[in-house]
């Protein structure tokens, strides 16, 4: 099978060091997909309009207003800079949001005890069309956006959408997942970023968690990811944005 | 050769009355592109936003800032709107800028007694791209942004665009252009909505302007139709965006 490259990247970086990650991005051999984020351009641009973010468990309360702003952030600002500085280096990149062609629908989460708004969660992934469009030679840039369907815009978690794209090209493509983040990968150390493990499997995570070595929002992440390779995806890499290799690799 | 349907629609439209539009866009028959503006929401949000909207001949001035404006109305929130409702009534939608796939590239204007800022005149248009997708049944719906290749999006004329597409696909299909105004067409008297003129021809629209039956920024509008005709397409349809049909035909 051939292999592709599924990458996302947080609004920090694309925010801060765009430039210097699309030349990054623009490197790695192969076929590949970009998800970004833009929460921190989103909450600047809402309070520029006046509009309060309201953020429950790091999930971004989202009304009408507020989907507004992500789809101009996420959908036209983030996402098309980006394309444009791909395209510059070579690329032959294309933004999506889970509307266009289809590739992404969700379903609008239901009010439980937190009313999100205008909030998806995944529920199908056009991966035929994406695969399609990556052995054509183009370079999908996917924005956190999905739709129900009915004509609504959602807005949807960056990281959920990474792992659902990875998992529908998992039958067509040998995927690597790799999440950016600041850190070099999951450190057995907190303190020490020399102290990545190099590699988690399923029951080395068990291990990990009974000696208290990943604990808190490391857990979750951790859980995502053997998630996408028990869904057929070879192996999810947790690195820092300026490597872009390394890091902790995530098997089964 | 197959036919195909290339509309331009205007901002006042796509913004008072989407949903109705959207409706007899979906109902027109066989291939199609959308091509949109979205003026009045990027001048509202401008001044949301403190930023001054400064028009030259009835073009944006458009500095580094109200280069995000339009980025994010007409590339977000205009495009993916557009894209989701066509999605909902069952159109293969796709929303592209001119940096998506390299769709349009274009130069920035060079400064005369103007500097109209990131401003873009089309330069090229990757019409076989556009015609592989129509082919495979996407409808494209096209945001008035182009990018020069080099990393910059350019904000650029949403007529000139659909005209520059209309050209392109010339190539490949029976094309016709379709401009939606708000009058039925180009009339005889200005007065008379029943007045419409339903034919000019290259030597009818000189007669016309002898007769100054047709004036002032009417001109370069027929102008702009017969350029398109004498590069491949085969009719300009100047209409009302309520009908669709009827209305004015531009032909050779």
């Amino acid at each position: 099978m051939e292999k592709i490259n599924v990458i996302k990247v947080g609004g920090k970086i694309v925010e801060d060091t765009l430039s210097s990650f699309l030349d990054r991005f623009a490197a790695v051999e192969g076929l590949k997909v970009l998800v970004h984020g833009g929460g921190r351009t989103a909450t600047s641009l809402a309070s520029r309009l006046g509009i309060e973010t309201r953020m429950v468990g790091g999930r971004r309360i989202t009304d009408k207003e507020m989907l507004d702003v992500v789809t101009m952030v996420y959908g036209g600002l983030v996402n098309k800079n980006i394309v444009a500085g791909l395209q510059a280096r070579g690329l032959d990149a294309a933004g999506f949001t889970g509307a266009d062609l289809n590739l992404i629908r969700s379903d609008r989460r239901p009010v439980g005890e937190v009313d999100y708004g205008y909030v998806g969660d995944v529920k199908a992934v056009r991966a035929e069309m994406l695969a399609s469009l990556t052995g054509m030679g183009v370079v999908p840039v996917v924005a956190p956006l999905t739709h129900d369907g009915r004509g609504s815009l959602l807005n949807t978690n960056a990281d959920t959408m990474a792992a659902a794209v990875a998992k529908g090209l998992a039958s067509y493509y040998d995927v690597t997942l790799t999440f950016c983040f600041e850190m070099p990968g999951v450190l057995r150390d907190p303190e020490d970023p020399s102290s990545v493990i190099p590699e988690i499997t399923a029951s080395g995570f068990e291990e990990l968690k009974a000696e208290a070595v990943v604990s808190g929002g490391m857990i979750p992440k951790i859980e995502n990811a053997l998630d996408a390779v028990r869904a057929g995806v070879s192996r999810v890499v947790i690195t820092s944005a300026d490597a872009l290799e390394g890091g902790t690799t995530v098997r089964l």
